[in-house]
């Protein structure tokens, strides 16, 4: 096998593991291609759910053909009993000779044992293979393990001057059906999409992913520190089909609370800094009950509140050519930076036409491979 | 010579003719090409100043060689006597044998005439070739021609949010190096650069094409409607190197007319329209000066005037992955708009990473050939 034909076959590992993404929380979202003779015999992916997992599913499919079989897989196979026996046992019992992975997990209960238990049993094991790649699918994992808060997507769709809509509140639509259709597959990829009580309010979404044929539905999060939500809304009728977390500040009126708790809502109480819910918490509750990425779609308050604290990890743009004015929504708040140094700044990944707007990502600099 | 050489050595004209570009005013930027028996013989573009013509240039490369050879000219050749003799007479002196125009010439002198001196003369005459493309490059031209304004590009570097400076007025630097030498490119490719009163004024700029090693400077604009603009600044400076307008209201304070005038600048008093200068005006004299490219550059009042009166024929944009905020000056003002389908609306043209940054370029729906 030739460093390329490795590299050929981590990269299916690695789009086999994207199919996950959104349905494996708080599951990492794993690939894992087994081959044999220059013979792909097995193809797994971590289910809906998070189990399966992907080591599991690959090794199912090869059957007996696993013997003497290289597993390429995008993460380091578990090594600790949980629901199901660890991975690392799987693939030895399988007899496979050799094992491919592209990074080794972080969460303590793995770290390096995986690794560890194949070599135990003569199994070769190469590893970093594709890790920068594999560390971007499984960031919100990491970041959960590591920090306790999910990896945060923000996609601000604006006209030419960056408003999300007319001073009158109209806000539908100013980009076309493509950027929105790409937004629904984002949606589809993350755990949850998240906006702000005022777009809640003002745009009454659904959030969830529609026309993609997806069985799984993200999550969805409102973050209002007061709760003052409509209960006649699309949010509250669906909140026991889809879930729904609400983060609210703790003086949020127990009325309030029992309503929505009585229509299926997740209740998640935030802590507060001045005037609205600290983002660092409300990253970290929904850390809590296993959310590893989250889309935020706004609105302003919101968007500048995750910028203003360093919590955006990436950043997805659509700008459509169309000029609203001054009197417009801005799609970001009051970020109170006096001086240019202070403004966040991202390092752009991509950018291109998509219909009649554009789109553009960023990341952070540090977080950016230099292009 | 098939259609295919035709066409090869037409897009060669096309690109000689913009060399002259934001140099030939009140002249079109024209480019010939003269060829025989599959050799190029003479290659010419309208000098600065807008004179020599491209065909006078190109013929005097020929020279004898012009006889019997086909004359590529990304504009019908002219065919009245100005400060020259008409091009059509000296092509028919030189004996060419064909003559291909990629546009019949707007100009009423011209109009079709200088086709039919070609053809009287017995020389073979096609027209229409890129016809499109020759459109997009004499623009200017011919809206100064038939609608007596220049053609306007609207420039607006922003930050991802469409701020173009911090509250507190900051705007060193949003976009990194690449946009603002590109922003220098283009300022080249215009007759003028103009800005409005605020701009001049915060931001004390000179407005000329710096380190691309051009001679021509294009004119500068400034649109004051009070004239109350520091006479301390780099444009007073140097009115009397590289030209510069001012738009002024009719009612601008006489001592500030008589020593904006003493300094070089060349006053052109405009009609007010509401509380602000009428943009048609100050354009129609910008054209009355025989301006046919102007490349305006904010700010955000003066970006928001000509928007709402349809006056943008490009719009070019460049966004940095920056996040400045809500407190941040806002690169378009206000624009009266309530609803979305008020808004103007551009067509794409092009998107694509500049450095760290984005640029996008718009034109008018109508304008634009179907992507």
């Amino acid at each position: 096998m030739t460093l390329r034909d490795d590299r050929r076959y981590m990269a299916l590992a690695l789009s086999l593991g994207r199919r996950g993404q959104g349905r494996t929380w708080p599951n990492p979202a794993v690939g894992c291609v087994l081959v044999k003779q220059g013979r792909i015999v097995g193809r797994g992916w971590t289910q809906p759910g998070g189990r399966p997992h992907a080591e599991t599913m690959a090794l199912a499919q090869a059957g007996a053909e696993a013997a003497g079989a290289t597993a390429y897989v995008s993460l380091e196979p578990c090594a600790h009993t949980g629901q199901t026996p660890p991975c690392a046992e799987a693939l030895i019992r399988a007899r496979v000779a050799r094992v491919v992975a592209a990074l080794e997990d972080s969460d303590p209960r793995v770290s390096g044992q995986g690794f560890a238990m194949l070599r135990a049993a003569g199994i070769v094991v190469d590893t970093g293979l594709r890790a920068q790649e594999a560390g971007f699918d499984h960031e919100g994992f990491f970041l959960r393990t590591e920090q306790g808060r999910p990896f945060v997507t923000l996609k601000l769709a604006s006209s030419f001057d960056g408003r999300i809509a007319t001073g009158s509140g109209q806000s539908k639509w100013i980009t076309g059906p493509e950027a929105r259709r790409y937004v629904h597959a984002m949606r589809a990829r993350h755990d949850a999409v998240m906006v702000g009580a005022g777009t809640a309010r003002a745009d009454n979404p659904s959030l969830t992913v529609r026309d993609l044929g997806i069985d799984d539905q993200p999550a969805r999060v409102v973050v209002s520190r007061h709760l003052d939500l409509p209960l006649m809304s699309a949010l509250a009728r669906t909140a026991r089909d889809v879930p729904l977390y609400l983060c609210h500040g703790t003086g949020a009126d127990s009325d309030r609370l029992r309503a929505w708790a009585e229509v299926g809502a997740r209740l998640l109480p935030c802590s507060a800094l001045g005037t609205q819910l600290d983002p660092h918490d409300v990253l970290q509750q929904l850390g809590q009950v296993g959310l590893t990425r989250v889309f935020c779609e706004g609105g302003s308050a919101l968007a500048a509140s995750l910028l203003a604290h360093d919590l955006v990890d990436e950043l997805v743009g659509f700008h459509a050519g169309l000029a609203i004015g001054a009197e417009g929504l801005p799609s970001i708040g009051a970020l109170g930076i006096g001086l240019l140094d202070e403004a966040p700044r991202f390092a752009l990944v991509e950018a291109r036409a998509l219909g009649p707007d554009i789109l553009h990502r960023w990341r952070r600099p540090q977080d950016c491979p230099a292009r």
